[in-house]
């Protein structure tokens, strides 16, 4: 095993340092391992300094070390340096032997940690048009736009009818449904837009101000939140950022030259024109700029965004959408005054409200500032876990378009890909970032992966790794879809023979083990092995360990020395007790996914 | 040979681009090379895009491939997919097989470009106290805290006198010299510190208004200015923007509760202490929060930073001391606006004015904005280039106090870290960025490396890499020194035998092969070959190219395949044509440097 050092308790036991505090760091160095000497190395105020760690204690196999790091910064960038016959690095992204720049350093934050509950979430994405629907919808008049589609009418994943097909799916409908998310073990709803609109996804607000009549309307999602409530989960709303629809109430009031609405957006005076989300017209793009917006989106007593957080709804905080590229825009780059500003209207008006972010590809720069609690972490979860488990003739595209969709790779590729993106941002805003096999605007796992076999493999990641898991609604039955719109399919409730329940049983358990194990919600991660298809890590927090392994394909057993002997926790396999020379075998079957418990 | 882009005019023919312009982009495939299509991946606004590049041309072994990218924001970045059996991604790191961070991009940047004398330039830099004294000096009375030396006095480089031996060089003794640096054949002379100060190094001034009138005075300036420019040279001062000395005129009357200079500086009102540079209290930390010291220092007409740049004086830029740690302190981060307004300031007083950053550790953060127009890079090349060249038994200390001092290091560490800095900023601010062997603040690099033949070796590689070089003055003499201070050894000008004739050769004929070879100054960069003690590549421009082969020892010949017959231009190594199956034979000896150039 490699020195190893991470964000989580057992080595930075002050988790929520103040600006100016000192507090300690330990580095775990493996017994027999080339260290003869550890020092820290900080850049407070922009410049480096050493200090010498100290040995704090020797336990079986590994010698601690400990150093004082001030968080001098807001954000305080620390790394090892290890002095034996070599000398070498330690940093977020693991142990080099040259010198590399500091953006993977260790990070302490100072900025407000995001709400306690949001550390031991497990989210459920619902897109309210297929998920549930109540009697109540039905009398329901349709506006003009929807074309109304019976529950089992196929979902057209690309087309001119794609943003229009309506399902009626509404707030009552889940409510009717929570027991099901209560049986799958989940404790956060988290809801695609609820505001009118003139689709089915709804990201073209026609208005932030009440909720869409189809879904119920303002009274329906009280009720929504009281029953979440009641349950004492978590419930997230889904807010625009980037841009309105066209129908917009803002943007209808902005045709007219010397409105105030005119600053919301951005004209082209000479043509009439407006910026739009890529291109797209009818999504005209706010400009952030405009101390009107900051006002009427943010700051205001009656902002949408405060309004809704608020009794009788109280929502828990809101997932922004396109958070990437909201307040960029050529010159414009409003976006982490944006994030801040979002942040602390939400704080200021439920201290414990959360604010995530989409990104659409690199959110590092974005996070780790008093912005964004944490991204939906498509490229340093989704991207990897796809590219190693996929399966199939057919390539299925990626979230990020990327031309050729989903490459299959093996483990050392995904993993690099997995720490690259890691270790650039701080150990707390990696694992309250949302880690997720799909969503909404992405096929569905079980069509990337293939079968059962392999879901369960990628569902045993997103359950122990140690980012906040999210579930797309309908992937614990094994529902498929090949892109995000054909993805979004109505939840088979009448049809429960066609439900995978085997898939089902296979995330109620993997839950239900994160729920119940403090080392793989607040743990540190420390990877032991890897071969083409296998991972093999360390989940490890004070107050207990588990040992994970994930295969993609059967293949050669893998010898692990210096662990003691394990019970097994999940997936089936024995226990396992070290053989005479000290080594655990672990089982070569596969696709497996088992996880034991460390005594 | 790998697929290639880098930021030269031979890939980016449009070398400023204007904000919301649409630029080509080459990418340059070798035959045979498992690449089918070429994607160009944007990501203006926040969002990756993906467009098809097209084939341009081909000449003998490459196909070059032509993309569109629109310099959306005032950093654009953009990279490479290349899809064959295979999909693999071109970024400024090279060409990886996994996904990665965003951060090695490459960059488009549509600020204004630095003045276009500082592409070409050749740097010299003198520490005025030991560079040449003039008949004038033998008058002047010394300030309280000098301890006059002779020209020969040892310099003591580490103990309470080393700030104040006096050896008396001063500016009218750099006019009597230049025909040194004329031989030489550099073109812009570098001062360290000229204002009155308490200290032989003048980082602690006492003033930015007048120059020391140990060093001649303000009319000595003039007179070494107008004997530079008479040259056709250019003269760069030096400036902290970080701290004063607590001699200071600014800071003497921040004594006062009540003055006006209270808030230049950061004091604890209870204690009545101030913040230091590292604790040290004789340097007062400059506070960039406040809007008096921006106009004292800057804005102002008659500001130091501006003063200077004007008749009779006229220095063409400022070297920012410290710069890493200005505006840096706490929760307080004006970095980035401190770097904005003096550039804007020093290009609005002169239009051709540049702003070069010292920088203590990684800058490569700082770098991009509309600041500093480049870097002193110790990070991406005197270390790597340390490392590679040290020798002997006793360790030297590096610029940045790493504990332990230099470790010698094989070829692939070395360029792993010049390519891990150079990939993180813009081709632009790579190549405008200074690298150097030593400064006044570090070993001298013939201690470093230990002998003549490896200086040479170092020096070749100083001379021929994109970046700008710049010579400490007595590095071209071989001049030796452990560390900073002890480096700063008074120019031997009375004992001529002392000098190595051989190194001064040497630098004397790679400055002219620099200056005389637009490849050298302009060209690209391609990595051809690296092996623990050698490494070889390319410069091309659309002019010509060389081919440069640095050895650190002697070893097995290299044998590259696909390069014509070559003619020697620096080294003495005979001209090299092709073996019968088209490869040619790099000679196996060494310590050595040599050039060649391709027809």
């Amino acid at each position: 095993m490699q020195p190893h050092h991470d964000g989580s308790a057992r080595y930075v036991p002050q988790q929520e340092p103040r600006l100016g505090e000192s507090v300690d760091v330990f580095v775990r160095v493996p017994a027999g391992a080339d260290v003869r000497q550890v020092h820290v190395r900080t850049t407070g105020d922009g410049e480096p300094r050493f200090a010498e760690a100290v040995v704090d204690r020797a336990d079986v196999g590994d010698v601690w070390w400990r150093a004082e790091v001030e968080a001098r910064n807001p954000v305080s960038n620390y790394r090892f340096l290890l002095s034996g016959r070599g000398r070498r690095w330690l940093t977020a992204a693991g142990v080099v032997d040259h010198d590399v720049p500091d953006a993977s350093d260790f990070k302490l934050v100072t900025h407000a940690p995001p709400p306690a509950w949001a550390r031991d979430a497990v989210v459920y994405q619902i897109f309210p048009d297929r998920f549930a629907r109540s009697a109540a919808a039905d009398g329901r008049p349709l506006p003009a736009w929807a074309i109304p589609c019976d529950w089992d009418t196929p979902v057209i994943g690309s087309g001119p009818e794609t943003p229009y097909q309506c399902y009626g799916g509404d707030l009552d409908g889940i409510v009717e449904r929570l027991d099901h998310l209560d049986r799958l073990g989940v404790n956060t709803v988290y809801l695609t837009p609820i505001f009118p609109a003139r689709s089915n996804h709804r990201y073209d607000a026609a208005s932030f101000d009440r909720v869409d009549p189809l879904l119920g309307g303002d009274a329906a999602l009280a009720r929504l939140a009281d029953a979440v409530r009641a349950r004492g989960w978590r419930l997230l709303g889904d807010i625009t950022s980037n841009h309105t629809g066209d129908g917009h109430e803002w943007f209808t009031a902005a045709a007219h030259e010397h409105a105030p609405e005119r600053e919301l957006y951005y004209f082209d005076e000479s043509t009439g024109d407006h910026e739009s989300w890529n291109g797209v017209t009818s999504l005209p793009k706010l400009n952030w700029g405009s101390v009107e917006l900051r006002r009427r989106f943010a700051v205001a007593d009656d902002s949408p965004l405060r309004r809704w957080l608020r009794p009788p709804y109280g929502l828990d905080g809101w997932r922004v959408d396109v958070a990437n590229m909201t307040g960029r825009r050529g010159a414009d780059a409003y976006t982490r005054e944006v994030a801040a500003l979002l942040r602390s209207v939400v704080t200021q008006t439920r201290p414990d409200g959360l604010v995530m972010a989409e990104h659409g590809h690199d959110h590092t720069g974005d996070l780790d500032r008093d912005g964004w609690h944490g991204t939906m972490n498509y490229v340093g979860f989704t991207d990897p876990v796809w590219s190693w488990l996929c399966h199939g003739d057919r390539p299925v595209p990626n979230f990020l378009g990327t031309p050729g969709g989903v490459v299959r790779r093996d483990s050392g590729a995904v993993l690099a890909t997995m720490n690259a993106y890691r270790s650039l941002v701080s150990w707390r805003s990696y694992v309250h970032s949302w880690q997720l096999l799909g969503s909404h605007d992405s096929a569905r796992i079980r069509t990337v992966v293939g079968d059962a076999a392999r879901q369960q493999v990628a569902a045993g990641l997103l359950a122990t790794l140690p980012g906040t898991p999210m579930i797309f609604a309908g992937d614990e039955l094994g529902l498929t879809g090949t892109n995000g719109e054909g993805s979004r399919t109505p939840m088979p409730w009448h049809r429960p023979r066609s439900w995978d329940a085997g898939t089902f049983a296979t995330y109620r358990s993997l839950i239900a083990l994160r729920r119940g194990e403090p080392a793989l919600r607040h743990g540190g991660l420390r990877w032991l092995h890897h071969d083409p298809d296998t991972l093999v890590y360390l989940r490890e927090a004070p107050t207990g360990a588990v040992l994970v392994l994930a295969r993609r394909a059967a293949g050669a057993p893998v010898r692990l020395a210096g662990l003691p002997a394990v019970e097994n926790l999940y997936g089936g396999a024995p226990a396992l007790r070290p053989d005479p020379a000290g080594g655990l075998n672990l089982p070569g079957d596969g696709p497996t996914f088992q996880v034991w418990r460390l005594p």
